[in-house]
């Protein structure tokens, strides 16, 4: 993305709850969603970060769809570099500061069937094994480098460790699914 | 969404056939579909409604895509402040205007397995409990204020009933889907 | 779509491997994409098409995202009206040059089943009748021509043959998929 980017961000079962609103300035860059883990990351990676509590409410605000009605006012307000009424408040405070950087499960299945994991692929040996089951999962450089069916571990193109199957559907061939472990070590049992 | 808006809707299950194409100015909004009952609602709404069947046709004109061929290009023309050749006609002969305004059904599942039904929640006393089943579920403000897997009905963002579990899919938890019917009333059985 | 568009196509099941990036000039228009056979018959119904094979590479290229780290890139260049690096290739030598123009199977299942075909329906009396299984179809005009529940088959918005069935899903009705044989022909059996 461009420098001085705007991210708005809603992944929100939270909503209409007691959470806070968050704008978070980050090395030049908005975000915008709300405090509930989605943005921690984001100010412990950034070199210097401003995290703001949004007070500002419409007048009309319901009860289940906040992206409409209360993010998507605040993001336009600061893309037309208007902020909305807001407290400065510390980093240690939001939620999901003290959540690891790393995370050793699948943490999405996307619609394809491939099980991306919360690993960053630029700290593992390329010899390591994913040990899921009873099975070990080799790595390869992306999907046409193994035949149609195998599957493996690469890279994927956010940086992450992501189990897929050329042509196939990891999620249901391997039995894993959201939330599940998956453990990546470089010595075989 | 502002005023002056041009909604270019497509539900339309006998493109094709015999169905008349509308360009209805309500309002100040332009409102573009087939009449099939998609718009009826919007004239018995409008405080000033201008009902006008489109008789222009493209040059090429496919069988079952319409939005493509037929709306979108009135879309464009109305937006260009151009009316396509069109009949004045009266409110009272759309398909729909003879259908209730409030319906007591699932009218449609999310691919949450949200049930939204087609009954304004504002006519409604918060402690009207909906009967599903042998069930009786309760009013919530909104998904996390009843514990994750509990089913409650509250007020949705387009201000309908819609019956919903947090954290949980409706659909699949209730057994209930598209068209079955929906009881709210005040005091429990 | 209008004269002078370009077309940013990626479906690339090899992507990170050996295939060649393609950028096409045919009657004026721009195609970019993997050489797998997706843009031949881009060249084959052209008047005039130039074939470029991309030899350009941005500093960091994923291993499986190349729609994202070289294809929309190139396309941006394009509309810029840069060409990147690249080597003039033989028409001939394209994946897919020598694939038929017709193919007799499901190309594609869309989310409504409808059962779309490789066979253009202006090449085909409107007496033909599709052979599934048992079964023999006939032609409709389209969805709401026949009873709800009615299998027919009928020229869809792309001018293809497209089995369906009106408000019914015919990839689970009539049991076919994507890759299954669809005869027709204008003698029913």
């Amino acid at each position: 993305m461009p420098a001085r980017t705007l991210y708005l961000c809603v992944v929100d079962p939270g909503v209409g709850g007691e959470r806070s609103a968050l704008a978070i300035e980050a090395d030049g860059d908005w975000y915008v969603g709300p405090d509930n883990g989605l943005l921690a990351l984001v100010t412990r990676h950034a070199g210097k970060a401003r995290v703001l509590r949004v007070d500002w409410r419409p007048e009309v605000l319901s009860s289940s769809f906040h992206g409409r009605d209360l993010f998507a006012p605040v993001a336009a307000m600061l893309c037309n570099g208007k902020v909305p009424r807001c407290t400065e408040i510390a980093k240690a405070t939001l939620i999901g500061n003290d959540w690891p950087s790393q995370l050793a499960k699948v943490v999405y299945v996307d619609r394809y069937g491939n099980l991306i994991t919360g690993m960053q692929a630029s700290d593992l040996a390329k010899d390591s094994r994913a040990r899921v089951g009873g099975r070990e999962i080799a790595y390869a450089h992306t999907f046409c480098s193994v035949p149609p069916g195998q599957a493996f571990w690469y890279e994927n193109a956010f940086g992450l460790v992501e189990l897929a199957i050329n042509q196939g559907n990891a999620h249901h061939t391997l039995g894993l699914g959201l939330g599940d472990r998956v453990e990546l070590s470089r010595y075989s049992s």
